[in-house]
């Protein structure tokens, strides 16, 4: 037996996927609040990168907090433009200097999310379309204090905080994961004139799946009304096409049901994000660290994004108990829905949480007995390696939003 | 029966009050995310009640996206100072203009804001140790359209949104709902020397409750570390009294559990808020609408601070949905645990959600088709009168945080 | 003779007083370049005073550059309001730490500039017509020492710098001051209609003046167009009486020449600063440090208002040439018109310039050498009490703009 | 004889050349006011640029406020780095709309700031090393009218404005202005290391000219002392040698005189501007429209980078009397010196000023009568072709600082 403090147990509940109604939502990589998710988090990982190289170890900071003010815009089919840029304040705190020499925290910030930027909103031209601040202050006295200092070691708790991860995804949950995740890469590589700020909402209500997607095409590439038709066409076919591979269900998919051609009222963008024209965003007020947002499950609060990965339990803590989730579920048959969560304990390592919990609903003709250990063995091994996480945020490897 | 689609069904779990484990926060109206919340608020009442005075009907506007970025403190025995001001933007959308007429947002948003630290966060001086800017922009095309024209007329759903609300608190929740409130309430007014950002987590194991607050202690009423420690063995003293009120569990109350005293390492503030010295804060990252973040309970994502009353549909179905478990528990007896979800179609008035769940954990001895009548009934009622909530926000009669 | 480099030398141009065309502006404390000269100067006082109380001397630091971004008001007669804030940004340099403790610059900063606004444009809603933002950077490495240790001392050049000033007034100059002076002191407190953004231009041809003034009109004390009229007559009238105590010359006074009562085209406002809509401003782009703007005589283009005075040559002898220039016109007579050019020495102290330049045009009857003495002598007394300039900067005693 | 009220006269003065002590000064490009007087005419340009492209004619703006906070950076030799990016904001009035179309003011201040950074301080990497800002307001009522119709009509003024040239320049101002201009032109070319912020100062007494250069070196390019030094020491014979073609007075040259090598206090940059470490700016605080600093000289306090070039006198007419002097210095033998200066006159058209105003200082043997005739044939027929200073202006050809 583990010296961990680790319980396995059946949970008083249907499996999601068996419940008669489920909602499901992810915003993609191009909704304003993504945005920031992901200018929070590549900022961090910036600062973990300056810190290691050069003090050897990842000093206190916290960059969780970006603010996103949307602009003006007048999109035009062939090509319209940004009328009043947009602005991003990104905002956090981190240590400025270290035995007496200075680090540039605030340079880095800003060049990390230039970057970003570039990459993932291609359309936006940085220095036309969008400016970006950054107000980085120094952190509270407590807790400038270095970490990290080996990183082998396991870091103590500060807080008392809380993770929840699930798996498997139901297949409401596959399907509009996956769907954002495509269409933001492989149907936008081969269709430029889908702008990343993709949303998708899916709703199942007993074998009844429908999906609904809000997708921001690009101006300069849909040269008129029948072009935006086809384009949004293109995407309810590509969308219903994904969804039949990841269920027998009925499915409905349904792109921009708010257009009204009659009122000439489309989602035309210049840029691809709603960001442009009226669509405020902040970290930590879309997808929970697992890529969805998932009303039928418990979530965490925490913004994920832009949490410092050597120290802040939260952001530990909710990227661990999926991981844990999907390990067990890979490894060990019978399961049917699994959440696992981690609830921390102040002054302990984070690698004895106070408690860590995976309550199951088996398969039929499977007992939670018949599993137990095995499930323990998973959550004590991935525990025990709970430093990887961070190495793996650091890394860019593992997502957040 | 009613023409709205209400279901009333047994759920699939145990009441939580029941559960093994159970989690409760609350972030106090001093805490620099509940700042951001109560700005909000206020500008978004102030902003409808500027548009109810100017033109007779509320215009669209959208003020959820508070940021704050923390100052610097040198807090003192005796009294301390801010060195660097907190920084606070107000963001959002609002209309600008209406039949040529100017409308004053921006300075009608300072003004709200203004006042609502004024009443808050009393020690902290506008002016001197925060600075509040503006950034209110033109909303997107199709949403600068005006609405609620006639006030009694309801309104149609512009969204798929979800709103959740539960009844009866837990104990549990009770006590921590009700701690932050009476040491911000009755207990501030006699001991000046507690500040309004009081953090309250409640644990529950079983039979045991473990209560730790965070109190942020104002420096000009304390004059050494013995009035600090009296300080803090008030406060302890004052939630123990006050938890056995709703429980009759063994409860165990912890105040500043982080504080060294050796270290000098203490919980002692300028103003009474971290966010002096560190801690940012931003609109919909703490409490829900009910005032609690229940990780054992489904959560709305949605920010429900700041959002229009009028037609923000996550606002109002959470609001909504909170107030219609709170009538059906204190009209129907027999229900131990109660879940009110509602559900929006877009195009649909809003007092016909597209489903209306009221699921139950009744007590023992009560069956779901002995109060399913009573229930469907309640719930037709409330949402028949659905435009109250945006009168009763407006008004300031109903808290979102 | 003085040890001091001082020439007392005839001038190779007519008087200003005698030459044919002559030009002289002054714009009031509520011009918007004015309003950041004020702030500018009172955020200097005050972190001079902040230093001294502190530390016992001043730092480093430099607060000459306060920038401001109109709002947007809709002026209406018996009261209009602003609709859009006025931004400010408070720019500069300040020593934030010494000998380990901070130093509220930035707090101090702000509440300096509010109750500089408080008091000089009354009519201004602080945090509701107006938001004061703060940028103090550090200083670069070399001038962070501190400096000033002892404030008997006389500091050293560190810049090469160049002073200017010129007695007596001629009667233009002297109506154009006074008439700013007098309107936006005795006649304003009698008549709170007329607003301290008062611009006033004269214009003298021969023996004929022209003064035209720019007066903003405060909305809530016109109740109509007749009214507005009356003002505008009664400051014509003020002028001229106050004009005719200055000069036999023939004046002529015209206020608000701008207006269309046609057009209804006038100059209301409601906070009584033309900030108010659409007029920017910053530091030193207005008066120079005798209240004038005089492009028939020698100009400094450095900005006074804001600069350090214990070290900052280019303030210290701008403020000084005038103050020498008026003590030798009041203590000598037969003095036309004087300039008093002083010009520093990198690595010198302050009180031995590299030039002090009097040139003079002497009246009738009078030569040079009959008052080269006594020049000379008054020139060196008042750099040798150099350090005085100071201690009346810090004391608010001499004005900057 | 011309209609226009031109006069030409003897000044009462010596030529400036002639004086006993002459001060001039420079800002090169790269410090800190004069980017912002860059950035404020590149913006303007651009703006003007928009409009004709767009509504065939220019609209009102006003862009002359541009304010630069100063960031900080840690200079290493072989390259350092800034570590808090510098902080511009451009500021001023813009018509954002125009008969329903929206036109792209913010974007395209934005661009055109990036881009002229880019191109005159190319070792500051835009979007890490410095942040651009923009708050382009709309103007007053009364400006925003639409003026610059057809582009031949000549406006008329709306302001009593003053305009002053001067020419031709002593030896000291073309030293001092082609030192700085060669310096950043083909010597930075060949010479990597020099930035663009190079400030010259020129004293001339009696006929000895000192020229003071401070030259901000480029950290990259600079491996060590040695370097450095060789560095300051090119520059100093580059100054000299380029000093001895305008003059044959005695000339001494030092460069970058407050450099303690003992201490390691040297001018080291990494991007080649004082801004990336402490020294602020903004625009009209530096240079003149001819580009130079004279207190010897009168000067207009009027800022010309940033204002619009149609309508706004004070830019045309400090334009204009320069561009006139200079005409008449080519054309006309016999002058020394030559002082004219352009006044306003409120609602008459611009090429028909209140006064012009030709001041001579003629040569020996040389007088006014001789030359009266063609002076003011030149200066009639460059106010006939007042236009073409706003159309050179438009085009980049004429220089404002």
């Amino acid at each position: 037996m583990s010296e961990r403090n680790i319980r396995v147990e059946g949970i008083d509940r249907l499996a999601v996927e068996d419940q008669e109604v489920e909602i499901v939502e992810r915003k993609g990589i191009g909704h304003p609040d993504s945005i920031c998710d992901g200018i929070a988090e590549s900022v961090s990982r910036a600062l973990s990168q300056l810190y290691l190289d050069r003090v050897g170890k990842v000093l206190h900071y916290n960059t969780d907090e970006t603010q996103l003010v949307a602009g003006t815009a007048a999109p035009a089919f062939g090509g319209g433009e940004v009328v009043e840029p947009i602005y991003i304040l990104i905002v956090g705190r981190a240590t400025k200097e270290y035995e007496g020499e200075k680090l540039p925290v605030g340079s880095t910030a800003l060049s990390a999310a230039r970057e970003y930027l570039d990459e993932n909103i291609p359309e936006l031209e940085y220095g036309r379309d969008v400016v970006v601040d950054v107000k980085l202050g120094e952190g509270s006295g407590d807790l400038q204090d270095v970490f990290g200092e080996e990183e082998v070691q396991v870091p103590m708790a500060n807080d008392t905080s809380f993770g929840v991860g699930h798996a498997p995804l139901t297949e409401t949950e596959k399907i509009v994961l996956a769907a954002e995740r495509e269409l933001n890469g492989t149907y936008a590589a081969d269709h430029p004139e889908l702008g990343p700020d993709v949303k998708i909402m899916g709703k199942r209500e007993g074998d009844e799946i429908d999906i609904t997607v809000a997708a921001a095409m690009v101006d300069s590439y849909i040269a008129g009304f029948d072009a935006y038709d086809a384009a949004v066409n293109r995407v309810q076919e590509f969308v219903t096409g994904l969804a039949r591979e990841y269920t027998d269900r009925e499915v409905n998919v349904e792109v921009n049901t708010a257009d009204d051609y009659e009122e000439g009222s489309i989602y035309l963008t210049t840029t691809g994000t709603s960001a442009e024209q009226g669509d405020d965003g902040s970290v930590g007020r879309g997808n929970r660290a697992n890529g969805l947002i998932t009303p039928n499950r418990p979530m965490s609060m925490e913004a994920t994004s832009g949490k410092n990965p050597v120290n802040h339990i939260g952001k530990i803590y909710n990227l661990l108990s999926t991981e844990i989730a999907e390990s067990v579920v890979a490894e060990v048959d019978g399961i049917r829905d699994l959440q696992v969560r981690l609830l921390s304990q102040i002054g302990t390592p984070i690698d004895h949480p106070h408690v860590a919990d995976a309550q199951v609903v088996t398969e039929d003709g499977v007992a939670v007995d018949d599993i137990r250990a095995d499930v323990e063995e998973i959550v004590d091994r991935e525990l025990a390696n709970v430093t990887d996480v961070t190495r793996s945020v650091i890394d860019g490897e593992t997502t957040t939003f």
